[in-house]
């Protein structure tokens, strides 16, 4: 391996591998995941290509790519079925007109992968026990496809498997070890706010934003969370001191706008506020018909401060389970700040909890009317012994658009609320329209 | 332009420019849609690239790509500021050492653009009428930035811009009617399973899968689900008729593992299943917190046939709310076959449901024991007036996939119990392992 000098970054190029990613059936997440990866360890992505399961454009895509690059990320293609081709392409590259070995480690591997589930191994299995004269596997403890490591040249080759669960272990095990630079770094932070607008962000940011600034520093907007991206270059040192400046004037331009950092969920940050409240939470869904438990629940050690809740999907749910009244439904309508807070105060006294979010709105694509059309939400947080704060959302998108933003918004405003700002101004809410009962 | 033969589909490079693709700061989301739209003209997508913003690499990428293609899409880098370099790599590539001219009618577009919006033009504009010389410009109707057509060789070379708005309706207006081939198109299917492992749908598949075979039949494989590809070339007529012809020699051998075809959600096929037998379904839910109430109401109508349903997390929750017995709870534990069937009879009385299906497991990353290991979930389906079907799985991978694979199977079980095949062997179950109580 050729040791990087340590000012200039190594270049990495990616090469992903299948049909169903070239014919655009599924998106390459994998791709941009390792591109932030390889910039977190020191080494600078370099180009990305996408080739389908066909041996000799993979290998020509393997070849150039080797030439042209200090190491090569392969993801893909060690399925066990004859459409896998990662293999021999590589064995095309390494040790043409050579023929595939099988690794015995490899094939132990995979005989203890179906032992240990009491499962007869499939022959076609064995195929994932072969590489190439002079490379060697990679272990892979999440699944049947053992990586392939080798050398084209003195470029390093990581060939990985496709389904991210194995992937993405398999870089941590294997690649980071291999190609981190620590001498030098491309550090990069992303501070993540909810309930602004991008432009307005941006106006806050100012200066930050200048194309020409060093650290850089922009922002991108997905489901309603705003992260603002810094990024900063140099030895680890200057760069982490540069990324600590910069990271600290856009806290003080955001302030308690920002939530989180680095991919921090939200759904984490309202438990560590519950958590030193020591305050516990349920919730009540309609619209969002389970979507804030699965976000809470994504959390390891949720149940430290999540009772449950209920999915009140039907009205004779939402009375029956939580108390909401008849009189209510009738007079303003399941989709209404009355029944959120009825459902939100139903949500506290049916589990206990000090604290409870209810939803109910029109996530469409029908059921719109003028009054309340398509994207029009009522998200409610009850706070024990204390109010009920419900407010009217109206958001853009489709159904799966405005029910993740729905469920998004909701945790926002929880976290609001907790932090003694229940009634901000919020995006896609108008501030006025905060509706408060006791609870 | 060099007419393809219609037995041909013409190969066509889609590269993406862009240092914040190669960052992996946002998602490329326009190449997997070029590789759908160019396989709905009748064009074979080849290789796709992603480069950064740099004029030697993209030029160099151009040149490669035009060598071993029949035509080219590029999209971004059009922008007005000086890091899109775009039409300074197409002048390299097609006029190396010449000029960029100024396009009166490109600067004409800018200026109307600016004026009915009554803004002044910035300066940095007037860089994006520039082209090659030879090259043409391509009408924008949606943003500043107009596209640029030019050829290397007899390959064709569409730039487009980046932001999806713009690119989508040029690619319809100016690549579609230069590339599309009426008389011969690829057509694709997908089949959806679930349950089952790759090598073991591979071995029931057979010849089917051969590399050499037209249509072509290929796996892929996310969450448990494992989805048949099949792939048809020809003229329009011999597309249909061969992939309708294979597509049925999959269905014959994978009989009803397959749920659903061309990403028809899992949850959407059992609310098929349900509203064809007039039932409706309750959710009760531990481990998943919610993600199976969010799956079936991520599909529009669920209202129709899903009730409602309960979060259990906390074993309070599951006593109160669906009545398990504490004793029942003491003597297998929240994660029981036993403590299952009881979350799911429980669903059943309290909602008034038909269908019931109730989740309890250890997601981890904690929680684990001899016994029940991370990644143990009992998933149980009761049918009123009928049984209780719980079954023990054992999930590999994190929290994310342990639980997003539970909501999965959960379903999966529910439709083969609507089915009439309730104990049918699953992945990650064992078949012996079903355990039976009446409602």
């Amino acid at each position: 391996m050729s040791a990087a000098p340590s000012s200039e970054p190594r270049r990495v190029a990616v090469l992903s591998v299948g049909d169903e990613l070239v014919l655009g059936q599924i998106e390459d997440s994998n791709a941009s995941w390792l591109a932030r990866e390889l910039q977190r360890i020191g080494c600078m992505p370099g180009e990305r290509r996408t080739v389908a399961d066909e041996r000799m454009l993979l290998a020509k895509a393997m070849r150039e790519l080797a030439a042209s690059h200090d190491a090569l990320v392969v993801t893909g293609g060690l399925g066990p079925t004859l459409d896998d081709l990662t293999r021999e392409a590589l064995l095309d590259v390494v040790d043409a007109g050579g023929e595939l070995e099988s690794d015995p480690a490899g094939v132990e591997h995979l005989r203890g992968w179906f032992e240990r589930r009491g499962r007869a191994m499939p022959a076609s299995n064995l195929r994932q026990a072969l590489r190439p004269r002079g490379a060697w596997l990679l272990d892979n403890p999440n699944g049947t496809a053992p990586g392939i490591g080798a050398r084209i040249g003195a470029v390093e080759v990581f060939c990985l498997p496709g389904p991210p669960n194995e992937m993405k272990p398999m870089f941590a095990r294997v690649v980071e070890p291999a190609l981190a630079c620590p001498g030098r770094a491309v550090l990069t932070a992303a501070l993540h706010t909810i309930g602004v607008g991008e432009s307005v962000l941006a106006e806050r940011l100012g200066d930050l934003m200048r194309r020409d600034r060093q650290p850089s520093v922009g922002t991108t907007a997905s489901d309603g969370i705003v992260s603002i991206r810094v990024r900063a270059e140099g030895s680890a040192d200057q760069a982490r001191e540069a990324l600590a400046a910069t990271v600290a004037e856009c806290e003080r331009a955001a302030g308690s706008l920002i939530y989180g950092r680095d991919g921090e969920p939200l759904a984490a940050v309202v438990g560590r506020l519950l958590l030193e409240r020591n305050l516990t939470l349920a919730t009540v869904e309609s619209c969002t018909g389970g979507l804030v438990g699965a976000m809470v629940t994504d959390i390891a050690g949720s149940s430290a401060w999540y009772l449950g809740g209920f999915v009140t999907y039907a009205n004779e749910r939402k009375m029956s389970d939580v108390g909401v009244r008849r009189e209510t439904l009738d007079a303003h309508g399941a989709v209404s700040a009355q029944t959120a807070c009825e459902m939100a105060r139903g949500g506290l006294s049916r589990t206990g909890a000090d604290v409870a979010i209810a939803t109910t709105g029109v996530a469409g694509p029908s059921g719109g009317s003028d009054a309340k059309p398509v994207g029009t939400v009522y998200v409610a947080v009850a706070l024990r012994d204390g109010e009920i704060y419900a407010r009217r959302f109206h958001f853009p998108g489709d159904r799966i658009t405005v029910r993740r933003r729905t469920a998004h918004l909701a945790l926002a405003c929880t976290r609001f609320a907790l932090l003694g700002e229940p009634t901000r101004p919020l995006l896609w809410s108008e501030s006025e329209a905060v509706h408060v009962e006791r609870t």
